[in-house]
């Protein structure tokens, strides 16, 4: 398996009050979702949609987080979320993301996230196929 | 077609934190998925399920929806959630629906829901098989 | 009142499998979050933002919803969420909305939408103040 | 501080399609909205609830979490979603937490949270009051 070169991918969410709850904040598990869409686009940028590899019986799913929050993120705040590969193994990817305030330091969540390889009919895991793994590890 | 029986099915749903907004009350969007629940139970009241259904290519989706959002809920309080089948067309049903607060006559959201039956696949409107409709026509 | 001059407002919305359910499609909801992120972005276009309008107790909330879905959308499509003021009232402003795919005429969902002006502290409704409505009626 | 009992608390929850996504599957993110229901009513059992505690200008927030996704849980499945307190700081707790199917062994989702009392009004971190702490510990 070769060293994945670890770039950062962002992308940009702005927080709605859709996001938020009666505290409000964002909802802690909607970082979640944030968090997803940056390793979507990210995958998005290197040609992979996951409606297409759906059709080859191919889904990501998220196998295991570690997260911590660290400040709330409000209405109305941009928010930049942040995707980096830190391992390619044979059925899993594991990523390093952070969420913070635009044009800030301060982060409101960071986490590493494991995410495996499964068959959508079997739902079991598979092998990622090396057309996948390859624009993330050249 | 015969005439509906139109008794009121009623369920109850209890508001999290994970309902609310920044606004400190129910986000309006939300209001849709506990009257889905509650038409959900319905069904399954009368042996239906949607995990069934969708085996046999049926699913049942919104295809129309009248809102009046009249108070808002808040956290921690419990709701009482009614369905009520108000007429049954080949290939649609619509049902009127509340969101009340529990043992009081406040109502929170009412609406009147069309839902259609389309086959999963051709995501296509298809007529409502007899033995789904015989439960509630009876 | 004045006319509102019924210019249509227009942001685009990425679908993510967080939009989606088990029917492959948006889940219904789920677009009543997106037209309210392009009523969000049309306030913020003429320099409202909600998060300050709460300090001033001021918040729109939805009172009305009159909505058809047409057509499903699909993870990883690309939409466009039109937002238009088409009446303003002392204490309420009505907006017709549609979620498009983009660059194409296929509607996915349109709505009237009546929002109302409340006090969020007396959750009680109260005049729009007329530096709210101005860069709207202008 | 007193070892707390360890009680395990569980609740019942049941999969709706608004739960679950394309893949067909619960949305992974929704199982940390399904541990909170668990830890809001094992605190409503002893007579706690944040509707009260955020009058006093208390609120509890996800500090950190580290969770597990094991096996897929399916759409109209019944849940039983464990919390059990394994740890009282001065201002902080850590709940040991399961979603499993219901009347089996087979576990969906595991994961350690620690969350955090802090002062609504400043969002920093403060002591939990004794008596909210007294009926973990007794």
């Amino acid at each position: 398996m070769q060293e994945p070169p670890g770039r950062e991918f962002c992308t940009s969410v702005r927080v709605y009050i859709e996001d938020t709850d009666a505290a409000g904040i964002v909802y802690y598990a909607n970082y979640f979702k944030f968090m997803e869409r940056a390793r979507t686009e990210m995958f998005r940028s290197v040609g992979l949609q996951q409606s297409a590899t759906f059709k080859k019986d191919i889904a990501f799913v998220v196998y295991s987080i570690h997260a911590r929050f660290l400040q709330p993120a409000l209405m109305d705040e941009e928010l930049e979320v942040t995707a980096r590969l830190t391992k390619a193994r044979a059925a899993s990817l594991v990523f390093e993301q952070t969420v913070r305030k635009k044009g800030s330091a301060e982060q409101c969540c960071t986490a590493d996230v494991t995410i495996a390889c499964i068959s959508l009919k079997r739902r079991r895991p598979r092998r990622i196929p090396p057309e996948i793994l390859k624009p993330f590890t050249n």
